[in-house]
Formats: C-alpha cells, sequence, structure tokens
C-alpha cells in the first residue's frame, strides 16, 4: 500500500520492514529518466557511446557533457543527474591524480571505480573535513572506461548509486538500457574491433532514441593503449554516424 | 495525489519514489514567477535583456538590478529570486578575482558558470568553512554571458538551480521564457550583429511584456572583445528603444 | 486549501509547490501588523516619519524608538517586530564603521542597505563565527535614508524580509503602507523642500492613523548634508505639528 | 480553529501565516499566570513592589526573591518563571560590571534593559561560546528600576519575553496586572513623593491579590539617588503596611 | 483533550497555548512516583528523613542511598530518578569544592542549592565543555539541609526540577508528600529539638509509607554545626525507630 | 490506548504525562527476552552462572560469552543485548585499570558499579570527547560481582538500564529472573558456602531454562579474595553439573 | 497491527515497546535478499563458499567478489549489500596491520571479527575523528574465517548487523541459509579434510542456487596455516565442480 510504505521511504538512510533502501531504489528510477549510454570493451579498446538529448535548436549540442575524461587512461559516460555526476567525476580525478603522484604510476581502472563507489557509499553523513558530502544517494549512474597498463586490458565498469560495481565487457544505462542491453548480448562476441564497435554502439542507441539519430546527438569516445580517452571530433562522429546510415 | 506527493516534497534534499527531486522541480516554478530575461550571443559579442517591474511610479528604477557584471569580460542576467542571485553572483566574483590572481589568466565564461553550478548544487549541506551554503535550492536562473579570449568567441550559459548548464546560442528565461524562446528560434541566425540582437531582443521582450516596454522598463548589456561587459545607458537605452519604436 | 499548505510553510526554508517561501511571506504579515512609516527623498534631503503607538499613558512616548541612527550620514525608519530591528541595525553600524574604518570613507546608502539584506537573507543557517543569525526570516521592514557624499544625493532604500531592496523617491511601509503609498504617489514631486516633505509625512499619516495626531504619537528625522542624520526634538515636533493643524 | 493553528505555533521560531510568532506569545501566557509586581517612577526614585505567594506556612518567606538587585544602582522585580529570571539578571549583572570595569562608569537603565532584551531575543540559537542560550523564549517579564547619574533620574522599564521594551511611570505586571495598570494610571502624576508610592503600590497590590495583604506576602524595593537599590527590611515592610491599614 | 495537548508536550522546551511548559510539568509527576523524603530545620540543626523501598529481601538495604553526603556542612534527600539525582549531587559537590578552594570558606547552603538549579534550568541545550547536560528535565526533587557559619543557623532548601527554589521550616516530597506535608504543618514549631524533630520525621513516614516502618526502611540523617552532615547508624536507627514504638 | 501512547515513547529522552521515561522502559523489555543470569554473594565469595543459548549445533558453545572479567578482581554477568554489554565492560576496564594507575590501589565493586551507570544514564547525549555515546537506553542489564579489599567482602551489585544499582545477596536476571528470584529467595542464607551456592545456582537456572541444562548450556564463574576472577573451566563445569544431577 | 508498528521502527535507534530494535531487525532482511554463502572449519582449514549471481551474460563474472582477503590469515564471505561490506573488511583490514605494526604479531581471528562488530554497534553516532560511522545498521553478514597461530586452529565467526559474533564449526547466512544449515549439520563432522568440506559446500548450495552451479557461478577460497588465505583459481573451481559432478 503506497501511503504505508512512504513512511519508510522518507527517511534516507532507513531500511523497510522488508530489508530495502527505499531512496537508494528511487535513485535508480533517476537514472531511468536519463538519456541512454552505452559502453563495449574489445580486445583494442573500450567504446563509450551516449545519447544527447538537445531540447532546442538553439542548445549548442556541444555543451551537453555525457562523456568525460577522468585521466588520460580513464574516461566515462553518463545517465542521470549530470550536476551529480560532476561530484563524482571531480572526486575521481582528484583520486587519480593523487595516486599517479604518491605511487608514480596510473591508477587502475577498477580502483578509480571503487574510489566513486566509496563516495557513493557516503551519502548522508554530513560535511566531512574537505570533501562535500550529498544527503541523499547520486541520481547518476556511470560507466567508467579504462586501459589498465598492468594486464595490458581494455576495461569497462558500471557504478551505481548504491555504491556496487561490477566489470561488463558491455553495458547500457539509462532510459533506454533494458532494449539496449538486450541487444548488445545479441551483438557483442570477444573478437569485435572497435571499428565493429562504433557500429553496435550507434544501431543500439539508434533503435532506444526517440529522435532520429544524427552527428549532432549522439557522441561517442574511445580508450586505447594508444591514444588513451578521447572523444571524436565532429568530423569522425560525421564518419562514423555516415557508414552506420550506408550500412 | 496531492497529499501523498507531499510527503515527499519536504524533504529538501530527497527522491520521490519516480526518481525525482521536488524541492528542485518546485525552485523552477519560482523562476516562472520572475521577470523574463533574454541573452542571445553573436559574433560580436553577447547581448542581455531584461524586462525591469516597476511597480510603482515612486520606485527608483535603476535599482532594479537584473543585469550584473561578474567581472570586466563576464555579466549575467537573472530571473527569480533576486537576494539569491546576489549569492552566487558574489561567489563567482570572487571565484574570478582567484582565477586571474593564481594562473594570471581571465576565468573562462564556462568554468565561471560552472563555479556558481557547483554552489547551486551544495544546498542543504550546512555552513562549511568561510561560506554560506543555502539550505533550499537557489530560487534563481542565470543567463551567463562572457568573451572567451582562448578562442576569441562570445558565449552564453544557463545556469538552472538543479546545477546543470548548457550553452545556447539564444536563450529566455523567466515567466515570459516560452513564448519569447519560440520567437528567438525564429529570429536567431548565426549572422545576426549585435545591433541586430538589440531589435531581436526588445522585440521579443515587448512581446511577452505586460507592461508597454520603454527606456526605463527594460535594460540592456553586452559583453563584446573591446569593452568587456557594460551596462547600457540611459541615452543608448531611449536610443535602442526609439529605434524599435520606428521600425 | 488551509491544512494541505501548511505541510509546506512549517519548514522555514523550503519551496512550496508554487515555488514560493511561504515563512517569507508570513514575516511579510508580521510587517503589516506594524506601525506606519514613511520616507521621502528630496534634494535637500530625506524625511523619514513614523506613527508611535503610545499604548498607555504611563507609556512614555520617548522610549519608542522607530527611527534609529546608523551612522551619522544614515538612518533608518522601522515597522514590524522591534527587537529583529536592532539586530539589523546593529549589524549595518558595525559595517559602516568597518567601512570607515578600513577605507577612510563613509559607506554607500545603498552598500549599507545591501549589508542589512546579505544579514537577512541568511536566516535558517545557524550560528556562524562571531554573529547570530535568526533561525527565521526576519519580521521586520526598514526605509534606509542617508546622504552620499560621492553624488551629494539624498537617497532613499526599502529593505525587505526577503533580502530584496529598491531605491524609492518615496515610501510608505507598515498597517497603513498601502493607503500612505496612494497619497504619496499624488503629493510627491522631484522638487519637493524638506519643510514640504515635512507637511506631506505628517498629512499622509495623519490619515492612516486610527489616533488623532499630535506631537507625541509621530516622530520626524531628516538626513541632510549639513546635519547628516538628526531626530527631530520634542520643540520642533511641536511647531511642524502645529504647522499641519494650522494649514 | 484549534487543530490547524497548532501546527504552527510548535515551531518554536516559526512565522503563523499572520505574521505572528505563537511561543512568544505563549510565553506571555507564562507572565500572566505569575504574581503581580508593580514599579513607579518618582522624581525622587523608583518604588517596586511585588507580590509573595506563600503556598505553605512552613516556607520561609524571605527565600521568595522577587525582587533582586542588579547593580547598585539597578534593581528589578519579576514576574513569570522565576529561574528564567535569573539567567536574565545574572547577564544584566555580567554586563553592568563589565561596562563599570571598561568605561569606569555606571551602565544607564536603558542600555541594561537593552542587554537584557537582546539575550531574550537570541533563544532558539543555540549554545554560543561561553553563554547558555534558551531554547524557547523567557518566560518572565521584568520591571527593571534605575537611577541615572547622566540626567539625575529615576527611570522604570518594562522588558517582554519578545526582546521589546519601553520606558513607563508606572507598570503593572503578571495575574494582576490588568486591575492594577488600570488602578496605576489614576493615581500615577509626576509629583508623587516616594512614600506616596509605596502607598499607591500597596493599595494597588491589596485590590488584585487572592489573599490578605500583610507584611510578609509583599515586598518593596526602592531605588534611589542617595541609598541606590534597596530591598526594605522587615521592620520597614511592617511601617509602611501598617500606615496602608491606618489609612 | 488528550490528543491535541500531546502535541505541545512533545517538545522539551516548549510553551503550550496556556504558558505552560508541559515537559517540566511531567518531571514533576515522576517525583510523585518516588518515595517520600522528609526535612525539617531546627535550631539545632536540619533533619532529613527518607523511605527505603525494599523490593527484595535479598537487596541490600544499605545500597539504597536516599540521603547523600554533598559536602561536610552540606547533605541531601531525594525523591524521584535516583540516577538523575548523582549527575546534580556530583555538580553541586564539585562547585562547593571549587568555592572552597577559591575563596577559603564554606559554600552557602543557599548558594550550593542555587548551583544545582543553574544546572536543571539548562536542560535541553546540547553539552556544553566539560558538563554533561540532560536533553529532558531531571526527574528528581531534592531537599538541601546545610549549616551555614554565616549565621549560624541551619538551613532547610527545596529543588524542583523547574530550578526553582525556596527555603522551608519543614518539607516532604515524594509520593506521600501531600499528607506529610499536611503532618509537617501541624507538628512543626520553632523550638523543635533535633531529637523531637527526629520523633516527627518517622511518625510523619510511617503514617505514609505502604509497609511497615522499621530500622531498615528508613533512614535519618543530620546537619548540625558540630557534626555537619551525618547519616545515621543501624544502632542510631534502631535506637530512635525503637523510642518511636516505645512512645 | 495505544496509539495516544507512542506519541511520547518516540521522543528518547522524553518524559510521559505520567512522569515515565518509556524508552528506558522498553530497554527493560530487551533485557526480559535475554538469557537468564544469576549471581550469589558469599561469604567466600560471590558466584555467578549463566544460561547459554546454543541455537545450533554448530555453534561453538565456548564463543557464547554472557560471564567476562572486567579487573582481576571484579567479572560480570550479563542479560539483554550483548553487543551493548561489550561498550559498558569496555568503559568499566578502562576506569579500572585508570583507577589502578592514578592511586595504586583497585577499583572498588561499587565505584565500579557506579562507573557503568554514569555511562548508562548518559544516552542521547551525541559524542563526546574520545567516547561513544550510545543514542538510545542500553538493552542490557548487567550483574557486577568482585571482591572489595577494604572490607575483605565479596559484592554483588545489579545495574540497570536506568542507571540505578542497587547491591544484593543473590539476583537473578534475564528472560527467568522473575522464577528464579523467587527460588533464589527461598535457598539463599547468610551461610552459604561457594559450593552450596554453585548448587543454588544450577538448581535455580535448571528450573528456568526450555532446555535441558547440562555442561555445555550454562556458564558459572566466582570472584573470591584468593583466586580472583575465574570462569570455570570445562573440566569443573563437567564436576559440578554431575553433582547437581547425582543429588 | 503494521501502522502502529511503524511509529517506532522509522526511528534507526529506538526500542519498540517489546524491547526490539526494529532497524536491526529490518537490516537482517536485507542479508536474506542476498546471495548465500557457506563456511566450513576443519582440522586442515576453513572453507568459504559463496554463490555468484551473474545476472548478465555480460558481466565479467571474476568481478562478483563475494569473498576478500583481510590479511594473509584472515578472509571473509559475505551477503548482503557489497558496497557496506566495503567499509566493515577496509576497517579490519587496518585494524589488522595497525596490530600486526604495533605488537609484531598477526591479529587474532577473534579479535578481528571484534572489530568489525564493534564499528557495526556504533552505527547512528554520526562521524567521528577520522573515521566514516553509517547512519543506519550494516545491511551485511559476514563469515570471517582464519588461522590463529596462538593455538594452531583454525577458526569460523559469524557477525551480524547488530554487533554480535559466534564462532561456528560450519554455518551458511544469505537467501537460502535455512535449508543450507540444514545440510551442514547432517553434513558436518569434526574430522572433515578441506577436500571433503569442498564437497560439502557445493554440494549445499547446488541445493539453494536457483541456477545450475557451474564454475563461474560459485568462488571458493581457504584459509590454512602453510597457505594462508587463498581465493581459488578459475581451473581449481573447474577441478572441484567437475569433482562433484562425477560424484
Amino acid at each position: 500500500m503506497f501511503i504505508a510504505r512512504s513512511e519508510y521511504d522518507r527517511g534516507i538512510n532507513t531500511f523497510s520492514p522488508e530489508g530495502r533502501l527505499f531512496q537508494v531504489e528511487y535513485s535508480l528510477e533517476a537514472i531511468k529518466l536519463g538519456s541512454t549510454a552505452i559502453g563495449i570493451a574489445t580486445s583494442e579498446g573500450v567504446l563509450l557511446g551516449v545519447e544527447k538529448r538537445v531540447t532546442s535548436p538553439l542548445l549548442v549540442s556541444s555543451s551537453i557533457e555525457k562523456i568525460v575524461e577522468i585521466d588520460r587512461h580513464i574516461g566515462c559516460a553518463m545517465s542521470g543527474l549530470q550536476a551529480d555526476a560532476r561530484s563524482m567525476i571531480e572526486h575521481a580525478r582528484v583520486e587519480s591524480q593523487n595516486h599517479a603522484f604518491h605511487y608514480n604510476e596510473k591508477l587502475g581502472v577498477e580502483s578509480c571505480t571503487q574510489a566513486i563507489c566509496d563516495l557513493a557509499l557516503r551519502f548522508g553523513e554530513g560535511a566531512q573535513g574537505e570533501e562535500s558530502i550529498m544527503s541523499r544517494p547520486f541520481g547518476v549512474a556511470l560507466l567508467i572506461a579504462g586501459w589498465d597498463s598492468d594486464d595490458d586490458t581494455a576495461k569497462l565498469y558500471h557504478a551505481e548509486p548504491s555504491g556496487t560495481f561490477y566489470r561488463y565487457d558491455a553495458k547500457a544505462i539509462g532510459s533506454g538500457s533494458e532494449g539496449a542491453q538486450a541487444e548488445l548480448v545479441n551483438e557483442y562476441n570477444k573478437s569485435l574491433t572497435l571499428e565493429e564497435a562504433e557500429n553496435v554502439v550507434l544501431k543500439t542507441l539508434k533503435q532506444v532514441m526517440e529522435e532520429k539519430l544524427d552527428a549532432k546527438n549522439v557522441q561517442l569516445a574511445s580508450v586505447t593503449k594508444e591514444h588513451g580517452f578521447r572523444i571524436y571530433t565532429d568530423t569522425e562522429m560525421t564518419q562514423v554516424v555516415g557508414r552506420l546510415e550506408e550500412s
């Protein structure tokens, strides 16, 4: 019954009689309202792709930043409350710089993901020292993509508001994630090249986006051994979108 | 149902079962009660225009400050709770001065906008160090206009209480924003001169204002490479308003 | 509906679904319960006038202080909760002294008003450093009158609990403000002398006061270039009230 | 309606929709439950008189202290919660000593009253530095009586829980204040001697007290230029009460 | 009506519309649940007597400490929550030692009582410095007995949770206080010897106790000039109880 | 009525209209859910005995620690929330060590008990300095047993969540306490030897335990002058349980 | 009745009238939603086994870490909220390192478990010093396995959100714990070899898992004297799962 349940979910950090944390579950709903983001890990590198919702023709689409750099070898795509993501990514950037400074080595992709999730878990604790702590769960999910020098492998992680994270071969988040994930299960295989991954990501986004996909309302980025994290330029976007349309 | 919903929206920083943050959404309503503000980015510079609500003939209209300077190369127009805007703008001014002092270069327009949005996102955290933190979302939207020396480009950003921001070619906020934005989509093109932008802004304000537009109840300002941010003098206002009436 | 609305207005710093801040709006009601105060800016100086409510014949009317000095060149009239006003005025006095000490110049009237409004805006933040912060909005409105040496001009500002302020040529606040403001619109013109302003203020107060106006239940004060802020003596009050009765 | 109103008055520092502060108003009710206290200012000095409620024949009536010294030249009578009064008076004593120490002059009676009212206004702020701050309004009213050396005048002030204060020629507080104040208006005139004031106070107390007035259940004190604040001895009380009965 | 009232009494430090502090009044109920305690001041010294509720035959009755020493010349009897009393008494002991150390004189009995009441008044303030502050009113009443060297007089004070205190010739507190106080009014006279007071106390306790009074379920203590505070030994208790039974 | 009462018991430290502290009373219920524990003071020493609830055959019964050492001469048995007991006992251990270190003497049994009760009383105060303070009453009762060198006597104290404590000759706590205490009243006499006390404790536990008593589901410990606190070994337990079965 | 009960369980640290702590009980429900984990202590070492829920074929199963190392000689398996477990395990790791550093010996398995439980007990206290304290009970149960050098014994402990812990010969936690524990009671005997324990764990998991058990959706780990804590490699998992299928 709705009314009774509401007595538990107001407390930001309270168990319901069934052992559930409603505020964390509700934050997942915020993510389902977000634009779709997709990641695919290949042997050549990880490919990230996002839908951009250009709500007005006067909106400069390049200012919609759904894929951002964390370090030269790690990037991430987001879905949900954009402003929340900024805090998490800023935190990850600092952790990555600190690690490089103290240990003279690149931060591992899993360690980077864990740093983000540790922050996510700490909501409701109040301000502590220098850092701003959210008084509610983060309303954003992240796909963290990076290249680990240790084992020369491209890795893709999915981090949730609850602070849990898993590694995926391919993963979709956001409003179209359900359909997109099913598509990815069909299309993914271990031997995908990065170029093939481009096609899979765009094809999948095309299916779940409400508007017609073009070079302006999607964005791709890759993390490879040679070039680290890089966002596709407008020219590149036009090329890959054009290639998709031809096929 | 109204009563049930209210159980969620009282918590200032709590997700509803649908993943929404009601207090942030309500703050957007505060902005819709505000006077209309418009910004247009041209290749010559950005033009800002606002409606002034002169509620009494004895009110000195120059004391209604809806457009203010942040730094010599950045200014902003506001709509919503005026007192809230002061905190945000004061924060931006300090950030801008600090940046100039530490790095001996002008703060970028996007960085300035992000500094404001970071502050906006932090509501509900309680006082931290020197700075006053709001215990509710800011009830104000800003149009931040500036000239970036890096790429010699005029830029216009729109910042919301939620802490999200986007770059726009032209954007309207406040009570008349819906009609005004539609007008802007019609009138805007990339090759507008600053003078043509003056006409577009005034024409658009004229359509959405309840009172008859005159040189006292609107205000214009521009940010250009040569003169940075400057508010139009009374003489200039009389000129451009006169030109509008002639046309 | 009354009950439902009350669910929002209990939170001192929470938006209602319509984007309103009820506690701030309710504080305006506290002001409407207050005695009427009037200010008129002339080229010779600003005149302030207030109604005194002498509730008992044994009450010493000179102890009702509705007009007070902030600095030698700035004074203010108040309407609403008298004790709240003391905090604001004390704050303004300190700001004014600090400014004079640090910069060796008189604090501008607008800056003084803004200092008061910054304090007003900060309610609900809890104690911060040395200063006492109210846990609710101030229940008082102020008419701040001063003489700026910069432009040799008398200025009158109206500051509200919400932290917004505007400059006025003439302004009435308190229980009789509606009728008084209408009267001021009729009577005010730019060429009023200070003596004519005395008549306008007294005539206006007379119309909105419940008791018969006499030299004991009203108080006048002026801010001029020559004499700064000064409260009219009993003798002067008797003179101007007498002059009003003759006319 | 009772229930609806209660939704506002629980917040200790919240405005009702009518702009009222219920907790402050309720604290006035606590004073109306208190014993009656009266003060009269004469040219010779101020006279304070209080009713003592001797609830048991075994209660030592001299331990009921409703009139206390603040400094050698200032005293006060109280009505309401006795324990609350102690905090206020202790605060006033410290202020008075500090003033004398720093400026080598006696604290003015109005300044003393204002110090008390500033403390009263600060309820709900939480502990600050050394001083204990009440989490609710003080439930006590004070009649502060003193002799100012500056103008060689006896002064009587009335301080309320709201932090407002006024100077009176004669004032009654507590459960019998309504009837007593009416009596004072009748009896008071500017030329009263201190001895005549004794009669007026006792006569007035006699009318509003439930028990028969005698030398044990009333207490007088005076503040004069020569003797400062002094409480009447048992012998003196017997004399003046005897004189009243004769008359 | 019960429900409506409860809306006020939950706030620990909130006035009801009638000006009452419910939590303080409820704490008085906790005292009425406590065992009876009696004090009588005589010219020879003060006598304290308490009922001990020996709830089990295996309970060592000497471990029920309802009368304790504060200093060599001051002791106190308690009724209500025993654990609450410990905090108050510990506070009084420290105050007494501090006074003796700083001023090289014994703390006066009234000053000692006031120190306890000041602590009682401060509930709800939160922790302050070194000392633990209760978050609710103390649920205990104290009879504080002592010998003042200043005026060579035995004194008895009654301190309540509200922080008010009065001096009594004889006073009863706790569950049987009503009946006991009536008895004391009958039996008390100024010329009582300490031995006669023993009889009065025991006789009075006998009347209000549910169990049969014997040397184990009552306890006496005295404060005299010669011996200061001392608790009666088992032998002495047997003597005085025996004497009572004989009479 | 249930609902109405609940309005008081939610506040952890609030009096009900009858002067009761519900949260403290409810904590006593938590103890009644706990396993039974018994203590008997004899002239040879104190004997403690507890029931162990071995809920699974795979549970290692020695890891159920219901009797623990506080110092070499003091031990304690517990009933209720085991984790709560750890905090109290840790506190007592530190107090005992500190006392020995500062004063070079063993902490008295009563002082040790009082230290525990002082901690118990302080719930709801928030963290203070180094120590963790519970935000609710402790849900555990303790039987504190020790040997005082001062008077060469074995002592047994019972400490409750409310912070009250009494000395007992013999005392039972926990789910079977009612029946066990009645049994103890029958069986106890001052001349019991420690060996006889073993029989009384086991016989009493046997009567109130649901499962059949054996050497694994009960535990004994003693505090004597010679050996201080010691827990019975498995061999000893088998002996005394065997002896009980023979008898 | 549901509604009435809910009035108690909202307070995170409040007793119900029956002496229960609902939030702690609800956290146990969170554990019952978790995947099953099993531990068996043998004379050769402890074996831990967990079910992995591979929710998507694209999820990299090795990133599901339900068994982790605490120190070289201690490991643990978890069931419930994975992110909560990280805090507890991080805490245990630090404690273990500190102990080794300060005392130059390995931390005992029980001490390690107690350190975790002390942290668990402290929820609701707010941040303290360096460490993050949860504002609700942890929603995770742990099986802590280790080898104690002191007595050359393998030990298995079960730690709950309430902060209680017991040593077990064999223990199952999580959604299938009820059935699994019954199975363990049947299968366990003191003379089990580690290899036999592998079979018991896998056989038991097989019975309670919804999906068909294979080398990818279960994980084993062991703690032995020779090798300390080690997680089975993929090859080893394939072997033992193969062995199970053959049998």
